[in-house]
């Protein structure tokens, strides 16, 4: 039995802006705990601290999550993740390489998936009364379309992108889930599908469950 | 002695759009092969091929660099840079900590320093003529400038990120060398030096000249 004061510590938001949907980076460092059955503590910040040099000393660019585990303190939930699947059993199966394929699928996610998705999510909220909102927003709409018919052509009828369930599932479907709502997703019936079939899982539902209830609690604070 | 066909492959575009300035996502990986003194071939691959389903085996989105060692083929640049800095020596020293931290550092170049300075690459590229292409450009300007700041008061008055120069470090000067021109990193010396300082290693030098000699040798075909 691990003392409560030995378990990794994630630092989230005080107040999730998305009212706990889950799409806080932290919720991809919940769920990568999940999987490997690591359980961990939470530590809210709210976005006054996260300005502050104390925090600024754990995460340079003022963002969340951090995870703090013994000596180590680290910020990138992509690096936070990878690490957590190197360091227990269950989010990199096989041999080298197709560990090293799954960590490849983790940068995917974060580097070519994800960019234009959050640039999106950008002028969504900052330029929807600006002359160029709708063309700007169908620009970034082809180009996620482009990274969706490649992805869906790379992952075929498989249910997973490398074989077995890996961080860069993990990772991709995280990102995936920001495009709920936008309607885009949907022209894609296998990563409808995938992503699916990943939401399933029981450790992304303790993950979401865990986020939500913390949201809901700080609501009635 | 290696036989020239045991050696890793990495693609490149058949003719650099930057014209051997080094911007391409190649010069990254034959950096870090050059770091840890691993010899390698390049294959030049033309934009129609990439678009080719025998490429899109190879990298589901089309892109280059890929990267493929006897049965492992590998994708994303991060990727490739961070397996090579495991199976080699020299990109990542020190204890385990000291290493997910610079691998933290590889992370945050890619997902949090690089996602602006790309925009801003395809607004000058795409909108030019667009009434809207100053403020644009500007608001962008902004965002890189925060990353800018938080990423140079981090460094401070040190020589690389986490005491020893490391993947990170890599990584990080490789994406900040994308503002040549742009005058954004100038606002920072600490930034400027530490560009310089990593542009100064011989691993460096071999890495741009190599791709610098394709690029010319591909002009006068």
């Amino acid at each position: 039995m691990t003392s409560p004061s030995a378990l990794p510590v994630i630092t989230v938001f005080e107040r999730s802006p998305d009212e706990g949907q889950g799409l806080a980076r932290d919720m991809r460092v919940r769920w990568a705990l999940e999987e490997v059955g690591q359980p961990y503590v939470v530590r809210p910040v709210s976005c006054a601290a996260m300005k502050q040099p104390a925090y600024r000393a754990l995460q340079p660019f003022g963002q969340i999550p951090t995870f703090t585990d013994g000596d180590l303190t680290l910020f990138e939930s992509g690096a936070i993740v990878l690490h957590i699947a190197r360091r227990h059993e269950g989010l990199l199966a096989g041999d080298d390489c197709a560990r090293a394929r799954a960590i490849a699928w983790l940068f995917a996610a974060r580097n070519t998936i994800e960019p234009p998705i959050i640039e999106r999510e950008i002028v969504e909220r900052g330029e929807q009364n600006e002359p160029w909102f709708t063309r700007h927003l169908a620009a970034l709409d082809g180009r996620i379309r482009l990274r969706l018919r490649d992805l869906s052509a790379r992952l075929g009828t498989a249910d997973w992108l490398d074989s077995t369930f890996s961080a860069g599932d993990l990772m991709t479907v995280d990102v995936l889930r920001r495009l709920g709502g936008s309607g885009l997703l949907e022209a894609y019936p296998r990563l409808v599908a995938y992503v699916a079939r990943a939401e399933a899982r029981p450790a992304f539902q303790r993950a979401f469950d865990a986020q939500r209830a913390f949201f809901n609690t700080t609501l009635t604070r």
